[in-house]
């Protein structure tokens, strides 16, 4: 069978995203979402959610825009990494080998076929390895203590891209990266224009949707994950208390039937805090769910309606 | 790397448990923790909870005692089955290949080093493919409608063995069938007396714990999951409800830090309703956690002792 | 002073509601709500919420129309039933004496100054008094054990009016029925539009809504309270799968910040499932919450525009 | 009927808590509970839960021991606080007439039969005329805003104290200040040796126990309440990550069916955080639950042994 294999991707790394407001893009991710600033550097800062085992989840970057520069995924064995980096080459989009970030070993940088930058590598420092005493966890299984602060996000979850051509992209990660898709979209025109995809357990980990601007290199959002549906629900509270711009939810998706919360931190992007209320994909042959145009029509799983703005917010801003 | 391949294990598929309370054991499994009955066949009855993508997840089976009669397990791929049936073979475990229970394909049979009974399966029908019209789900990504009855456990989590040489069988899972030891306790001894194995995200699916009885082939609990922690705490004031007894919990256990409660069914095997609040693995070096006696001897993560009668009941009981 | 004495109401006692789908009304009570039925007579269902501890919550009655009978409310003592008849009577509204219900003792009906029916009682059956043993709840400070079925809302919460003239009804729950008035919307023109009356700790009970057309004696919404707003969160999906009308929600609202889902039953009658999270007003000298138009038009606690068939759905239908 | 009227006390105002661990308690009640400091004096400090109308919550004073200085009730109204005043005289237990704390007008002060000092008070400062504007809500109708951190209780919800005559204690609170009993142990000798008290529809607000030293005056605990359950849950992984003493819990309570988790604060004084989930008392005839001697052996609701330190600790400690 010519399917491509699973699992040579363990996971999502970490993202680099820019904002034309640092400060207070850096006042959101701690205080309102509580990640742990680990390093800063420049006019970047390293952040990490509590749960993340490795060094840090999100590197935040001061720039004249907002949007995601890069996404670094994990490979799940030195062999893997060659064989990705080796698929990735053939296909003309690499970019080449650097050092990687701080605590990141060689890292193999290429696009996707929006341009997105995307990254691969395997070595990696434990967090646990280099933690400060004061942010031990209580239970030695944890990467680091709970930090009881604002919404005390547990992980990163997934990337969603704007992309020109979404299909094309999520063919690019099941044929390059070995990822595989369990939902998209498909118009009446036959068009594919939105693709969850994922690369173990979890049932999605990269998604792209078509772009309404046709331009390329966007991002829709980035999400993380927190332990419980309750937590999303305090979410809303603490936006609201916070001034944080609530773009829509708390709802459940039709799709993938995650709950969600949707803000946009200061600096514009959008972030998504979501809960997929304990959904694993355990089937190895899970056969890709396709949602019509009059589905989607249908808006959300207990019927709010798609929010407008979802068609016309992305970032960096364009036009 | 001489480190042996994850993931050619997908996932468990069922368990086929004994009882000798059969109609009890029944109501059970549909009234109290919501299952569905899929069909029944002689002495045994196939059931399956809502988010099983298969056709069953029980087969429940009267018998002159409890315990446990087999797990099957669904491998990732034809070679996947292939590479670890003969891995079976080579250890000269096996007991052979044979028809697949209702909807199962062929099936290999063999035993682990303590004697219970396990089967390695790939082909399966998927339950959406003849799911009665009154059972559909809303939402075309789901398997089965959900129930609302009782517990409405969502799937069966994993499967806690009893046996003679824990660490030899979690060698067993690990060599024979690709999986991984994500948490283990080693006594002061150096004896290592309880594993906990995984084949994917999933922090663990099967897990082996010493038998203070000596005796092979038994069985501690078995478990299934539900979406949320507060889904564990009304399943308390259900089991109460019912008469159900409840051995304890509702806690958190330090090990993996699943929320638990433990109930016995009425044919005498403990049933363990689980939530794991988002925790899994997504390192594909994760390194196993050791927890010490000592450690052990503090008890669960927030401090309640572990109950006694985990140390003096599994069935079926002996002597 | 000249307030009128606050707790000579003590609670709301229960609600006959009318359909004209009556089976199908009933099917929505007890599967999808978990009412339990207490008795049936002519074409009329007795229906009681599990921690009622009066013997029934909702009387269901067959008719041409869907809309609200009346409203049925325990006075605080022999005493105060006394006074509030007094009351009542001085303000002409009254309609007179009667015997109640089953298992209700004497009771006094009267209008409000928007015609609905409503009536005053002490004299009450416990429901433990005459419960059937399998029934019997396993911790004896509870009415009747916990049914595990559909969402089991636990209580009748509240009951939302319409009203030609909202304000003037609210005078009325103040001047002849003890209430006070915890929140309300004042409109630009000054007119008060909503108000929301309360007996004692809970923050409202009896809330009154301008009707837009102009006609008398309607009803928005009775509301059930749920434990949890997990269990509001699970109430979605249950309609869902049962293929009850959503209206929206769930999510928060500005004005007593309530968690809330809506429903209609088959017999079109708007249903609000409800979740106050733990808000209770001591202060005896709350100063009522006005909120503006303006304040309005921001929509529900977390952004949700409030829905525009809140504006035009009421029951029973006119024009 | 002779029965004393219910609701002359409105609510628990403040308690003031005695300390040996003045720098430690008062991180305690900050940084893990999230109470916010309102103003300090000598050596105690003032504090509120964000949900608290009146200026504080808490007064936290350093001592040589723990234990409990005071708590303050609010009554309903001047006259009502004028019976109750002359009812307490006419006990001989009145200490009398003096000025109130900051915030808080004229305060009579008295014994209770156990020697315990209690407060009644009407005038009141809203904390919301004081407001920081850095501390004002998204939404209007709420106290203060939502402070996200750490436990983030949301109001004191009982006393419980220890006494040598708990039932002498019972019927003080009935005879003298309109409380009524909900709940009550009494033992197979017959002697009632635990009482909850409540002034309106909460279930509880002071709650006496059995001393089991004979020592007159101790604290056994008081209690916060918080929004939900998944609260306590997460309270629980917040103590154990800050180090604090974990007695038991989370588990429900059979008496009056709270989830309860309950620490010990660095000075030494039992916290408990509770969640009612819910209940209310509505019936004004509620008969008193009695648990006997057996009933009570059962444990918590659902099997948890009560602790034995719940025989053993109180404040401050004795011998």
């Amino acid at each position: 069978m010519s399917r491509p294999p699973l699992h040579d991707v363990a996971h999502l790394g970490y993202v680099e995203l820019l904002t034309p407001e640092f400060d207070k893009s850096l006042w959101f991710f701690t205080d309102v979402l509580g990640l742990t600033v680990v390093s800063a550097e420049g006019n970047s800062a390293y952040l990490r959610t509590w749960d993340d085992y490795e060094r840090h989840t999100l590197k935040l970057t001061g720039h004249a825009t907002s949007g995601i520069a890069r996404v670094a995924m994990r490979a799940e064995s030195p062999e893997a990494l060659e064989r990705r980096v080796k698929a990735v080459e053939a296909s003309g989009r690499g970019i080449g080998w650097k050092d990687g970030d701080p605590g990141i070993g060689p890292t193999y940088a290429f696009h996707d076929p929006d341009g997105h930058v995307m990254e691969l590598y395997y070595e990696t420092q434990w967090y646990a390895d280099s933690r400060p005493a004061e942010l031990a966890p209580a239970l030695k299984n944890q990467a680091q203590a709970y930090p009881a602060r604002g919404v005390s996000v547990r992980n990163l979850d997934h990337v969603n891209y704007l992309a020109v051509e979404s299909a094309q992209c999520g063919d690019f990660m099941v044929d390059q990266l070995g990822a595989r898709i369990t939902e998209q979209i498909q118009l009446d025109t036959g068009r594919v224009s939105a693709v969850w995809t994922h690369f173990a357990q979890k049932s999605y980990d990269v998604v792209y949707t078509d772009d309404w601007t046709g331009t390329a290199g966007r991002l829709h959002h980035i999400a993380f994950r927190t332990d419980t549906r309750e937590d999303i629900l305090r979410a809303a509270d603490i936006a609201l208390e916070a001034g944080v711009f609530i773009e829509t939810g708390p709802h459940k998706h039709a799709i993938q039937q995650t709950f969600f919360l949707y803000l946009y931190e200061p600096g514009g992007n959008r972030i998504e805090l979501c809960n997929p209320v304990g959904r694993l994909i355990f089937a190895p042959d899970w056969k890709t769910i396709t949602w019509t145009q009059a589905e989607r029509a249908k808006g959300q799983a207990w019927g709010l309606k798609t929010i407008e703005s979802f068609h016309t917010h992305g970032t960096p801003p364009v036009g």
